[in-house]
């Protein structure tokens, strides 16, 4: 699947995601980008804790990683743009850019498995089931 | 219920858990008190997430507070001094000092009540099961 | 001095912030809170982390509290309102109320005193600068 | 260099590290990782918050990745074993796994660049000094 569009959210960078290094934590990287993955589903009308004939569908991480380029520090504004990558029967994989402006902070990557995940039973991964799969082909691009 | 007694942990502050202003975090005083009374409740040979009779036991807040007294900063040990303040039929006072050494560094409450917490299901308040009350009366005093 | 005026921000709850009980975990209540303040400060066209002659401003917390009335859940909208309730030479005093729609979440109070925090010095109490006491004091409304 | 011996760790999974899902967030690996690096540091007798001729020197990171294989789980003891995979003349590459008793959960990966670190200047990218480098070369073994 070719996906020349993408999704794009802002965030401002909190306080309380610093550390005393003066910069947002590298590990609050990820959740910038989950949370911009969070809202890429609703803007397809869905979510990332859907449920299906009284199964709830969720979206463990299968990889996640990150090249940090820039220190992101209180108060700026962040743009995050999220692509997928890859879409293939069980599993997407993401891309994230991060950008101040022009300037690339940090460019990310996470790849996660469609499961059924009730709660008490082991994950059971399962095809990506089709109205989530047929808006992610559909259209990749909005605005948080 | 009168309770001369106490429990003591031990943590170094994580670098994740400071911010810009290179100290800890004030929201992360009540995840080192909640740590402490996890501690606590393993201490008793029991957990905050007990099950009884399939239902799953949980304590969520009443209430929590915090009085700051003294910058704790990367690194440093700090004691917490866990005891019970109140114990109702159906919720748990708890007090919390915090020191470096002799230093005071905060002083914390957090009030919790006894529910039934099954996934799916309304929060129900229950009263503290006596496997877990009885064990609270024997004994607060352990070290993690 | 008498505030009859809030400011209101919104606030999705991350999934990150989630815990395994299935709901805003109680610790970060105080990082929503703090966020209004850190949005109340840029709607006075100041910043919480301001500069003044070469010093750095900043508002360690003396105190903080919550007193929780109905669970948050992930993606659930809620509203935070900033009233300052107490505002005396050197330090502020805060209430929240979280809201989502009409329903009360939480009710917090965070005080904090105003001090000036250059790096590898000891935090010093100051007066409230003029620029930020004046704004205070005209001004207590705007919306995020 | 090769670097046959590792530096371990244990930690218990804290339930404010839990998500929604009732597993660690996956977020959360890389602090784990993190503390086990500041851990190594302390074992070699020096910090990841050094000071040398009065410069702070720190080490903000160039990438991170982690391979998630197995959920954890509030209350369990993950062993965080650290390897040193690569040491050039200014950066560190470290090989982290994440183990709970023989089941792999998670396997990382962190570099990063050695910096002065110095509050108000942009970061500068310096050779590894001596004290630091040579602790390495001698011990990567340790408990903590």
């Amino acid at each position: 699947m070719a996906m020349a569009s993408e999704f794009r959210m802002t965030r401002r960078i909190e306080f309380s995601d610093t550390d005393m290094a003066g910069v947002l934590h590298f590990s609050r990287f990820f959740v910038l980008m989950e949370s911009t993955e969070h809202a890429f589903f609703r803007s397809l009308g869905t979510s990332v804790t859907a449920t299906l004939d009284g199964d709830v569908i969720g979206w463990p991480r299968v990889s996640a990683s990150c090249d940090y380029v820039s220190p992101a520090r209180f108060e700026e504004e962040i743009e995050i743009h999220l692509s997928v990558l890859k879409k293939s029967a069980k599993a997407l994989t993401y891309g994230f850019d991060l950008k101040r402006g022009d300037v690339l902070v940090a460019r990310g990557r996470i790849t996660a498995a469609c499961c059924i995940c009730n709660p008490g039973e082991p994950l059971r991964p399962i095809r990506i089931p089709d109205f989530i799969a047929d808006r992610i082909e559909e259209a990749c691009c909005g605005e948080a």
